[in-house]
C-alpha cells in the first residue's frame, strides 16, 4: 500500500468494493479541461468492434469528474492534485487497485509545448511505477481519438468556450492551429462569438456601429437595464465560460434576422474553417490532389447541430469546398474515452 | 481634528510643514486611473492667464501619487482607501489642513454610470463637510479639462492602455464612445493594438495568416524562443498594461515596412477616429454645416507624436477630413490638473 501526495491510498477501498489486482489490468484516460477534468477507466482486455463505436454496454468500468486541471489557470500544484484525485477516484469506483494500471493517457489543455509535456510526464513518473506506459497530450488529441476510435489520423476541430484545430498523420506528424486563448485571437470560439456580440452592443450604443437586436436580447438575458451596465457586468467576473454562455442568444438573434448577429456567426465560421484548413494543408491530409479522404472530427457545444443557424454545418460546408474528401465525424463518446483508447491501443499488443 | 478611516489626521502635520487654515483655501483634483492615482492641490485664489496655459511657475501647491483606484479592478474598499490616502498626502505636502478644502473634483476611471457617480459622491460626502463642493467624473472629463483649461467644451480622445472618446457641450450635454475595456472591443487602444499583433504572430505561426516581421520583433522583445511560448506568456499575467507595452514594437515593425503591423496600426487609427466621430456627431460639436470649430484634446501614450509612424497625426488626418473645424490640443498639464481646474472653476465666483 502506498500513500500519495493527495492522501489517497489507492490499494484500499473504504466502500467495500472488491479491489482486483494483478492480471485484470486497466487503462486510464483523462480529459483535463479548463472547466472540468474527467477520468475514465477501461479494462485493458476490452474488445471493441473493429473500427466501429464502443460496444453498448460500453466497457467503461468507471468515470470520475473533478475541477480544472489547466496548469495555466490554477497553477501546477493544484492541477496535479486534481489529476491525482480524479484518477484515484476512477480506480476506486472501478474496484481496481493502483497496481492494476497498465497505461495512462493524460490529455490536458494548457499542454502546448514539448517542455509542458515533459514536465507532466516527469511528474506522472513519480506517481506510477516504471512499467506503466504514460502519454501526455493536449486535450485536442483525445478529442480526435474519441472520433477515430483511438487512431491518430485526421483532423479535429473543437469549438466550445475556446477553439482549437489539431491534426495528426499515420506517420506521426502533428499540427495545430488556434487554441491559444482570446488574447491571442481565437475568434471563432464561443468566447470570441460572445465577445464580438457584446462589442456590437457597445458600438450601437455609442454610435460607432449599426443598431442591432443583440442589444435587447443580451440585456434581457442578463437582466440589465442599459448597455453601460455591461461594463460592470464584464468586469465583475471576466471568466471566458461566463461570456461564452451568451452564444445561444447570438444564434437566436441571427435566426430572428439580425444582420449584425448573422455577420458575427459568419465570421466565426470563416475563422473555424481557416483553422481546419491550416492544419489539413500543413499535414497534407487531403493528399496531393486535394481530394484525398480524411476524418474530420467535430467536437464542442458551438458545433452541435441543434439550431436552424447551424455553425457546425456551415463550417463543414466551407471545409468541404476546399477538401471534398473531408469525412465528418461527430463522436459518440467523450474525449476522456478517446484518451483511454489511446492508452488502450498502446497495450493491446502486449 | 478628525480621524478618517485610513487613520490619517488631516489637521496634523508630522513633518513640521506649517499647516495653514481658514481663508487660504485650496481645491483638490484627482485623476484616478487603472495604473496610478494622482492628486494635485491648487490655491483656490490662484489667478490663471485668461484662457491660456497655467502660469510657470505653476500654481500647483502639491502633488501626490498612489496606486490603482478603479473600483472595478481593486474593489470599492481598496479604491476608497487609495483615494483618501492620496488626497491626504497632497494636503499634507501643501501644508494645508483638511478644513482648507473648498472643492474636490474626483475624476476616476470605472465611473461609467450615474449610479457609480452617486455612490462615490455619497462616500466623499462622509469625508468632507457639507460646504465643500464635490464633483465626481469619469477620468476622461479631467483629460478634456486639462486641454481646455477647465472649460467643459469639446472632445477628448484618450489612447493609452485603454481608449475612450468623451465630449461635452457648453450647455452641459455629454457623450462618450469606447472606453469599455477589451472584452467590449476597444480595439484602437494600446491593449488592442498589441493583442492584434500577438494574434498576427500566432496566425502566421500556425498557417492561418501571412508571415510577419512581428514574430521576430516580439519574440526578441520578450526573450522568447518560439510563438508557442507566447501562450504561457499571456497566461502568466494577463494585465492589459503588460500587453499594451508591446505597442512600440508594433510601431517599429510597421516603420520597418511590415504590412501586417502597418495594417494593425491603420485599423487602430480607424477605430480611434470612429470613436471621436461618434461623439462629435451626437453632440453636434461641428455645428450644422459640419465645419464648426471645436477643441479636440489628444491624450495618452499612443497619440504622442514621437515616431515616424505617428498614430496621433493619422487619427487627426481622419477626423479633420470629416470635421475641418477640429482644433487639436495636446495638453501641457496632466489630467489631475484638469480635474483641479474643474474644482477651481466652481469656486472662483465665490
Amino acid at each position: 500500500m502506498k500513500r500519495y501526495s493527495n492522501g489517497a491510498m489507492w490499494d484500499s477501498n473504504e466502500d467495500g468494493i472488491p479491489v482486483i489486482d494483478g492480471g485484470d489490468g486497466v487503462v486510464l484516460g483523462v480529459d483535463g479541461g479548463t472547466t472540468s477534468t474527467i477520468c475514465v477507466c477501461l479494462a485493458a482486455s476490452a474488445v471493441f468492434p473493429d473500427g466501429g463505436l464502443l460496444a453498448d454496454p460500453s466497457p467503461v468500468l468507471a468515470r470520475a469528474v473533478a475541477g480544472c486541471s489547466n496548469h495555466n489557470s490554477v497553477g501546477e500544484v493544484a492541477a496535479r492534485e486534481t489529476l491525482e484525485q480524479v484518477m484515484s477516484e476512477a480506480l476506486h469506483k472501478s474496484g481496481r487497485s493502483h497496481s492494476a494500471v497498465k497505461a495512462v493517457c493524460l490529455a490536458v489543455s494548457g499542454v502546448n509545448h514539448p517542455t509542458d509535456q515533459q514536465r507532466v510526464v516527469d511528474w506522472l513518473r513519480n506517481v506510477f511505477p516504471s512499467h506503466v506506459k504514460l502519454f501526455v497530450e493536449n486535450d485536442a488529441v483525445a478529442a480526435l481519438a474519441s472520433g477515430t476510435m483511438g487512431k491518430l489520423h485526421g483532423c479535429v476541430l473543437i469549438a466550445g468556450t475556446g477553439s482549437i484545430s489539431y491534426g495528426s498523420t499515420e506517420d506521426g506528424r502533428e499540427a495545430r492551429a488556434a487554441g491559444a486563448g482570446p488574447i491571442l485571437g481565437d475568434w471563432g470560439s464561443g468566447y470570441g462569438i460572445a465577445a464580438q456580440a457584446l462589442t456590437a452592443v457597445m458600438r450601437a450604443h455609442d454610435g460607432r456601429g449599426p443598431e442591432t437586436r443583440l442589444t435587447q436580447d443580451i440585456l434581457c438575458e442578463l437582466g440589465l437595464g442599459s448597455p453601460e451596465e455591461l461594463i460592470g457586468w464584464t468586469y465583475a467576473d471576466p471568466s471566458w465560460a461566463r461570456i461564452a454562455a451568451l452564444v445561444p442568444v447570438v444564434v437566436s438573434s441571427a435566426e430572428a434576422g439580425d444582420p449584425v448577429a448573422d455577420k458575427i456567426l459568419q465570421n466565426a465560421v470563416v475563422e473555424l474553417a481557416a483553422s481546419v484548413r491550416a492544419v489539413v494543408q500543413r499535414l497534407g491530409l487531403c493528399g496531393r490532389d486535394g481530394k484525398g479522404s480524411f476524418p474530420l472530427v467535430l467536437v464542442g457545444g458551438i458545433l452541435e447541430a441543434n439550431r436552424r443557424w447551424d455553425i457546425g454545418r456551415e463550417v463543414l460546408n466551407h471545409v468541404t469546398k476546399d477538401f471534398p474528401g473531408a469525412h465528418p465525424i461527430r463522436p459518440k463518446v467523450e474525449p476522456a474515452v478517446g484518451a483511454a483508447l489511446l492508452a488502450w491501443n498502446s497495450v493491446r499488443g502486449d
